[in-house]
C-alpha cells in the first residue's frame, strides 16, 4: 500500500471523541466534567506524596505541608493563565507534541512526544493504584490485593477501550460532579467541625530520620507537584467545546485552576491542623474523610467516588495516548500501524500498547502509588515547559498587539515550570527519576530511528519519480490442495480465471491416502494436473514453500492460491483460516510470488 | 485448506521434545531427572497442606500429619505399581486422554482431556506460588509481593517456550539431584539431630476452632493429596525412554515412589517430633529447612534450589499443555490453529493460551498457594482414574496370560482413586472444588461443540463427494494505489500477468493530491485505467470495499491485488505490512473477492 493512502487514513479526525453537529459539542460545564477529571483527581495522592516526603523529619514538620501546598497552587494560577494563552493560540488542540512540531522544530517535538508517552502511561498507572488504595481504604481485606485490584481494573478499562467507547460528557458529569462535592464536603466540614470526628488506619511510630532542611522541602514540592498532572489537558480539548470555543475553554480552565487550588489549600489546612501522618491501610485523603463524615456510610461512599473518579482518570490515558501515537505514526515516527483504525473508529493497536507498558510498570513496582511518584510530573513538566517556550516563540514571530505582555506571562510560566521541572529531576534523580532521564531519550532515538527508515524506504521505492514502463509476463498459478471437495472445486475455479497455466498440488505422508487422492481426482477429471508431494515426517509448509520456489525459478509470474472456508458467523472465524495464514505467511517471508486466498462462504 | 492436509500436519512426532536416535534417548536415572521434578517437588507443598487443616484442631492435632501421610503414601504406592502396568500395555505414552479415546469411547475421553487442562493450568500456579513462597521464606522483604514475583516467573517461562526449549534431560539432572539431596538431607540430618536448630518465622497465636475428627482427617488427606500429583509423568514418556524403555520406564517410577514416599515420610516424621505449625512469612519446608540446617547459607541455599525445582516443575505444563492441545485440535476437539506449528517446533497458540490461563488464576487467587490447593489434585485423580479403568477393559478385552491378576491390581488402583477422588471433592467442594466441578464440563461441552461445528463444515464442504464440473469466467483485477512508484509498478505488473481487465483505484480526500496523482500516471502512461474515489473524512478501507463490491456484481471473477513492502531484515517487519494486511482482512470478511498480496523486497 502506498504512502499517499496512509496520510490521508491516518489524518484523525477532529474533534476525535465527539459528534459533529454543534448539539454534540461541550458547554464550559461540560468541559470540565469532560477534561478535568484527570486533573481533580490529583488530589487523592499529590498531598498524600506530601506528607510522605515531611514525616521524615517527624510529624512536627508537617506543619510545612501548607506553605508547600501555597507555593503548587502559586505554580498552579501561572499555569492557567498560560494556558489560557495557549488556548487562543492553538484552537485546534495544541497538545505539546503539536506546538513543538509548529514552533520549535522536530528535535524538541521528539522530546515533547517522548514525554507524552511516559505521562499518559503513568497517570493510567498513577490512577490505578490511587484508586486501588483508596478502595483498600474503604474496606481493609483488600490491603494485600492492591496489585490484582489495578491489574483487573486495566483489564477492564482495555476491554471497554478496544470495543470503543462513545465517551460523552454526559457520562463523566455525575462522576465528576460527586467527586468535586465529596472532595470540598470534606474541606468546608472539616474545617467547621474543629477537630477530626473519627481517625482511620494503624498508626505507625514515627522516627524523625532527617531534619526539615531546604532539601526536604524541594522534595515535599516535587512530589506535591504530581497534583498538576492533567492541568494541560482541556487545552488540548479545545475542539471539543461549543462555539464559542475559545472562550468557554478558557473560563473551563479557571474553574479548573480555582477548583483545584481551593480543594489543595483546603486538603493542606485540615492536614495541618490535624496533623495527619501516614497510618497504616488508609490514604491520607480517606483519613481526611473519616475526620469530616466520621466511619459511616458517607466514609464508604466517599472512597468509592475517588476510586470511581480515579479509574476515570486512568481513562483519559485510553483517550490520549493512542491518538498521540497515530499522529506519531502519521509522521512516520512510529510504525504505521498506530494510525489504523478497521472498523470501529479506535486506534486499537496504541490501547493495547498502552495497556501492556501500564501493566509492565504496575507489576514492576508492585502498585506502589509512591514508588511512580518520583516517575510522575517530569514528564508533564516538560510538556508545560514546551508548551510555554513554543508560546513565546509564537509571540515574538506574529508580534500581535500586546505581544510583549504575553509573551512575558507565558516566559514566567516557562520560566517557573522549567524551574520546577529540574527541582523535580534532581530531588527526585535517584529515587526512579533516573528511568525517565534513560527513558526518554531511548523512545527519541526510537523515533528517529523509525522516521529514517520510513525516509529511506520512499527513496528505495521512487517516491516522485517516473517509473520505467510496465513488462508483462505469463502467469502460474499454484493451488494447494487437500482432498476433491467443494472447497477444492471454487479454488481451481478462481485459479482457472487469473493464470495461464494452473496447477493443483497435495502434500501426503500417507500414500494410501495418495491412492485415495489421486483415485477421486481422476474420478472428477477438472482438466488440471495434479502433483503429489511426499513428505514423510515432515510439515505441510517446508515442502510447499519448496516446490514454488523451484516454480518461481522460470521467469513466470507465479501466484499461489488458498482456498479458505470463511464462517458465516463471526464467532466461528477463530475455528477457520489460521492454516491458510501460515502458510501466506511463510510464502510472503520465503518467496516473492503473489499470495491469493479465495474465501468459501460457508452457510453456518 | 483442507482436511486431509490438516490431518497429517497435525500428527506431532513421536517422541515429541527429544532426538530421534538412542543417543538423545533417556536411562532410567535421566528419566527421573527429565519427568519427575514436578511429582518430587510436590513436597514443598503438599505436607504444608495437611498442616494447614489439622491445625485448625489446634497444635496437638499436628501428631495426625504421620498417620494422614502414611495412607497417602500407601496410594502412592498403589499408583506406582499401577502405573507399571500402563507403562507396559502404553509403550507408545499414554497419557489419559490417549488411553480413554483408546478404551473408554468418547464422552470419557473428553472428561479426561478437560482435567488434564485444568491440572496442567494449576501445576503452573501452584508451582509458581510455592516457588515464589520457598523465595519468600529466604527473602522476607519479597513476601508483600508474591503476585509480582509469580507473574514475572510466568513472563519467562513463556518467552523462553514461545521461543522453543531444546530441553534435555542433562539440563534437568542437576536441579533435580541438588533437590533431592536437600531433601532427603533435611529429613535424615533433622532425624539425627534430634530437635531443631533454628526456629525462622513469626508465630501465630492458635485458636482451636474444630475438634479433630474424621472430616478434619479426610480433609487433610485430600489437601495432602497435592503431593500425588505428577506422578504419572513418566507413564506419558515412554517413548523418550532408552530401549528397553518399558522396562526402563517402569524401574523410574520405582525409584520415583520409592524416593517420594521417603521424602513424605521423613517429613511428616519432623513435623510431628517438632510440632511444626504454621508461622507466618516462611513455608513449612522452610521451617524444616532451619531446623536441619540452621539459618546459615545452606538455609539459603536450599530455599533457592526448592524455587528453581518449582519453577522448572512449572515447565514441565508447558511442556505438556500445548501437545494435548494439539492432540485436541487434530480431533477437531480445539480450533485447528492449536495444531499449528510454524518454523520453530512450538505449539506457539498452546503456550500463549496455557500462559494467559495461569496469569488470570494467579492474578483471581492473588498467588495464594492455599486457595489453589483444593482445585488441585481432582483433575489429577479423574486422570488417574481413567487410567486405571482404561486398563482394566484393555485386560478383560485382550485376556493375556494373568490377565485377572492384572486387572485386580488396576481395579484396586482405579477404586482407591475413584474414592480418593471422591473424597477430595466432597472435602474440598465449598472451599473452591465446585469451579472444578462447573469447569470441567463447560469444557467438555466447548470441545464437543467445536467437534460437532467441524463436522457440519466437513458436511457442507461435500468432503468425500465428486463435486461439480468447472466452469470459468473472465477475472478483474483491481489494484489499489496511493501513488506513483516502483512499488505500484510491480503491483500492475503482477496483476496484468493475471487479469484479463486490470484497473487501478486510488482513494483520496485532498483534490490537490488527486490532481498530483492524475499528472504523473499520465506521464508515466502505464496503459491500466486510473480510477479515483473521493473520500472527504473516511478511511481508506470504507470506499475501496465499496468499489469492490460493486464491481464484483457483474459474474466476473473479481481479484485485488494489494502491493505490500517486504522488509529485507525481519526487525523491520512491523514497520510494514499492516495496513495491506488490514486491508484484507475487511475484505475477507465483507466480500468473496480473491484477494492478493504481491510482495516488493526491499534492500533493508
Amino acid at each position: 500500500m502506498a504512502y499517499g493512502l496512509a496520510r490521508r487514513e491516518l489524518r484523525p479526525r477532529v474533534p476525535l471523541r465527539h459528534g459533529e453537529g454543534d448539539k454534540y459539542r461541550l458547554t464550559s460545564i461540560e468541559g470540565l466534567a469532560a477534561l478535568s477529571l484527570d486533573a481533580l483527581s490529583s488530589v487523592a495522592y499529590g498531598p498524600e506524596a506530601i506528607v510522605l516526603v515531611l514525616i521524615a523529619a517527624g510529624t512536627g514538620a508537617l506543619t510545612a505541608t501548607l506553605p508547600v501546598t501555597l507555593v503548587i497552587a502559586a505554580l498552579l494560577a501561572v499555569l492557567v493563565v498560560s494556558y489560557g494563552q495557549v488556548i487562543a493560540v492553538h484552537p485546534d488542540g495544541g497538545g505539546a507534541y503539536a506546538v513543538a512540531k509548529k514552533d520549535l522544530g522536530p528535535s524538541v517535538s521528539l522530546l515533547a512526544a517522548a514525554s507524552l508517552v511516559v505521562d499518559y502511561v503513568l497517570t493510567v498507572t498513577v490512577s490505578l493504584a490511587a484508586g486501588a488504595a483508596s478502595l483498600a481504604s474503604a474496606f481493609p481485606s483488600l490491603g494485600p490485593h492492591l496489585l490484582a485490584i489495578c491489574l483487573i481494573g486495566l483489564a477492564l478499562l482495555t476491554a471497554v477501550n478496544l470495543r470503543g467507547v462513545a465517551e460523552s460528557a454526559r457520562v463523566l458529569m455525575l462522576p465528576t460532579a460527586l467527586f468535586v462535592v465529596s472532595i470540598l464536603g470534606i474541606v468546608v466540614l472539616g474545617l467547621l467541625r474543629g477537630h477530626p470526628v473519627a481517625v482511620v488506619g494503624t498508626a505507625h511510630p514515627v522516627h524523625a530520620t532527617e531534619g526539615l532542611g531546604v532539601l526536604l522541602l524541594l522534595k515535599a514540592f516535587s512530589s506535591g507537584c504530581s497534583a498538576l498532572t492533567g492541568v494541560e489537558a482541556i487545552a488540548n480539548g479545545v475542539p471539543s467545546f461549543r462555539d464559542p470555543r475559545v472562550r468557554r475553554a478558557q473560563r473551563t480552565e479557571l474553574m479548573l485552576g480555582a477548583l483545584l487550588g481551593l480543594m489543595l489549600i483546603g486538603m493542606a489546612l485540615l492536614i495541618r491542623r490535624d496533623e495527619v501522618a501516614p497510618r497504616g491501610g488508609v490514604t491520607v485523603l480517606a483519613q481526611l474523610t473519616a475526620g469530616a463524615y466520621g466511619t459511616g456510610w458517607p466514609y464508604y461512599a466517599t472512597n468509592l467516588i475517588v476510586t470511581l473518579a480515579l479509574a476515570l482518570a486512568a481513562n483519559t490515558s485510553f483517550g490520549g495516548l493512542p491518538v498521540l501515537m497515530s499522529l506519531l505514526a502519521r509522521d512516520h515516527r512510529l510504525p504505521h500501524f498506530f494510525g489504523l483504525r478497521a472498523e470501529r473508529p479506535v486506534y486499537r493497536w496504541g490501547v493495547v500498547a498502552l495497556a501492556l507498558l501500564a501493566m509492565l510498570l504496575l507489576i514492576a513496582v508492585d502498585a506502589d502509588t509512591h514508588r511512580m511518584i518520583p516517575l510522575f510530573a517530569i514528564g508533564v513538566f516538560i510538556g508545560f515547559s514546551v508548551s510555554q517556550i513554543g508560546l513565546v516563540r509564537h509571540w515574538a514571530g506574529a508580534r500581535p498587539p500586546g505581544w510583549l505582555r504575553r509573551a512575558a506571562l507565558n516566559g514566567i510560566g516557562a520560566v517557573l515550570t522549567v524551574v520546577a521541572g529540574v527541582v523535580l529531576l534532581a530531588t527526585k534523580f535517584l529515587e526512579g527519576a533516573w528511568v525517565v532521564v534513560v527513558i526518554i531519550p531511548l523512545l527519541m532515538l526510537l523515533f528517529s530511528r523509525i522516521q529514517r527508515y520510513y525516509t529511506e524506504v520512499g527513496r528505495e521505492l521512487g517516491l516522485g519519480e517516473t517509473p520505467p514502463p510496465l513488462s508483462v509476463a505469463d502467469s502460474l498459478v499454484i493451488v494447494p490442495v487437500g482432498e476433491v471437495s467443494r472447497l477444492t472445486r471454487h479454488g481451481l475455479q478462481a485459479a482457472l480465471s487469473l493464470g495461464h497455466e494452473v496447477v493443483a498440488v497435495a502434500v501426503h505422508a500417507d500414500p494410501a491416502k495418495v491412492r485415495t487422492l489421486k483415485a477421486s481426482w481422476d474420478r472428477w477429471d477438472p482438466g488440471v494436473r495434479l502433483d503429489v508431494i511426499d513428505s514423510p515426517r515432515r510439515s505441510l509448509v517446508e515442502p510447499l514453500v519448496e516446490y514454488v520456489r523451484r516454480a518461481a525459478e522460470g521467469g513466470r509470474q507465479v501466484a499461489v492460491l488458498i482456498p479458505e472456508v470463511e464462517p458465516l458467523h463471526r464467532r466461528y472465524q477463530l475455528l477457520q483460516n489460521q492454516r491458510g495464514l501460515l502458510l501466506a505467511t511463510v510464502l510472503r517471508a520465503r518467496t516473492d510470488v503473489v499470495v491469493c486466498v479465495v474465501p468459501y462462504r460457508l452457510g453456518l
